[in-house]
């Protein structure tokens, strides 16, 4: 018989995972915006309700946004752990930060459910074929539940430890890099324009060369465009880093290493939160440092 | 006839560079250190000034450290200037900053010597190969003539602008992205080993993903030995790092543009020499941040 995965969170992330899952498993799905909902029926389940959508799910997948909404899903009003049975297998994949996940496995433990800490990277696009990047902190009990629905969701899997926790250890570090990578490409194509380069022609000599990094190649393109009318499209919002830089700098103060360029790009995501621009495209940070071309 | 170069510093990037030429060109050496004038006498006529080398050469090629060498070496007590022919061509491959290469080259103007300004990136091995990134700004009669000589120095070779200072700006741009990916490198690996993730595991990971960079995969397994006695092998300086970031973070004061993670970087740098570790490998910094092994 096919496993049943209830997924809660239809969200940019959320929504691709469960259209990908749909393929291998039979899926149920929830979300608190009723628009998601309707994204998701023409491949799964649409459920008014998380505790309806994890009745008698095999697993309980998680593609929430913060630590708030993950407490929310699990133990508020409308929270699925009081309708799940002893051994029952939550899959984590969002980032909610070291701490957070360590006290709900904690937690989960008493009530006899398992967690899966799997937080996934690689974006939309990847989510929907399966070519996620997922660092799993997990026991063998929890991680052989949950591996067949992993290994349909990553091109790479990697559990790096047997807690819960790991997975997000990884991730965190993971995301000092990608956080600074994308504020220092912005500093760069900003001083470049500065300067009086063609901002083109110096990405792509950059790219070519000890410059380089994945997300110069990745979002260097779309700061190009951040002044255009609009901005670039929105393929991953900027309070993304906002959330993710603040779970890095808490993490790294919590074992006293000093991250001052992780400190430096937290504060420009902030900045451009302060300026409105959660909602945008994150390569829009070039414009939080050089507001106008000149 | 084959061209004669004067090759006047003969450091880490300027000896490699020197033999790699000597394949082509008839070579005239020195340095202000004697052993590394022997260093080039079995492909180069050593000389015993700067004066010599430059007297009757069809091109001097410059591999200084820094702006007050580059002062000395034109103008000092054994300054080439007044030896050089009207029409002569500078070849300035180092890396001084912007404002300190329009200033030299205004005045070598005035003299009736060209400049071209073409810093190189890449490091001592890639230079004893011709396999440099070298970015040029210089005229067209003043390219044309040092033509030769960058085609054989680089494997890849942009002439950015018409004017010295054009180079130092996209070197400028360059260095930004290399000292911040650096000390974000450092960042990570001092964090994973932190949290209790495995470093060399957590290296391979990051550098299969968005977290990826150029330096990431070339610093980052030398940082892994930085704890080791005696620290990784030195392939470039970490000092170089602090003047380079300083032409960085000075370069961008001077557009107005706000630079916060390469000031941060910048002051990584400094930290790192004022600790004593100046000569020492640039991977060293992650013993900045995270001192000991804990």
């Amino acid at each position: 018989m096919t496993p049943t995965i209830a997924v809660l969170g239809l969200g940019a992330m959320g929504l691709p995972m469960a259209r990908h899952l749909a393929q291998s498993f039979t899926i149920r799905s929830y979300d608190i915006d009723a628009s998601r909902c309707s994204a998701a029926a023409d491949f799964s389940t649409a459920c008014g309700s998380a505790k309806e959508a994890a009745t008698g799910a095999d697993i309980v997948l998680l593609a929430v946004r913060n630590r708030d909404q993950l407490a929310e899903v699990l133990w508020g009003s409308d929270g699925v752990v009081p309708v799940l049975v002893p051994g029952s297998v939550i899959l984590l994949t969002s980032t909610v930060g070291i701490d957070v996940v360590r006290d709900v496995a904690h937690q989960l433990i008493n009530q006899e459910m398992l967690l899966v800490d799997a937080p996934v990277s690689g974006g939309p696009v990847r989510a929907g074929c399966g070519d996620l990047l997922v660092t799993v902190g997990a026991d063998d009990t929890a991680y052989g539940k949950a591996l067949p629905v992993l290994e349909a969701m990553a091109s790479t899997l990697k559990r790096v430890g047997p807690r819960p926790g790991d997975g997000q250890c990884m991730k965190t570090v993971n995301q000092l890099l990608c956080g600074v990578h994308i504020a220092a490409a912005a500093e760069a194509l900003a001083l470049a324009r500065a300067l009086g380069l063609d901002p083109a022609a110096a990405l792509e000599i950059l790219g070519a060369g000890a410059a380089a990094s994945f997300m110069l190649g990745d979002r260097g393109p779309r700061m190009l465009k951040a002044y255009d009318e609009g901005g670039a499209e929105v393929l991953s919002r900027l309070d993304i880093f906002v959330k993710d830089m603040g779970i890095v700098t808490t993490a790294a103060r919590g074992v006293g290493v000093s991250t001052p360029l992780a400190a430096a790009a937290e504060q420009v995501y902030l900045m451009g939160q302060a300026h409105g621009m959660s909602a945008r495209d994150d390569s829009s940070v070039i414009t939080v440092l050089a507001p106008t071309v000149s």
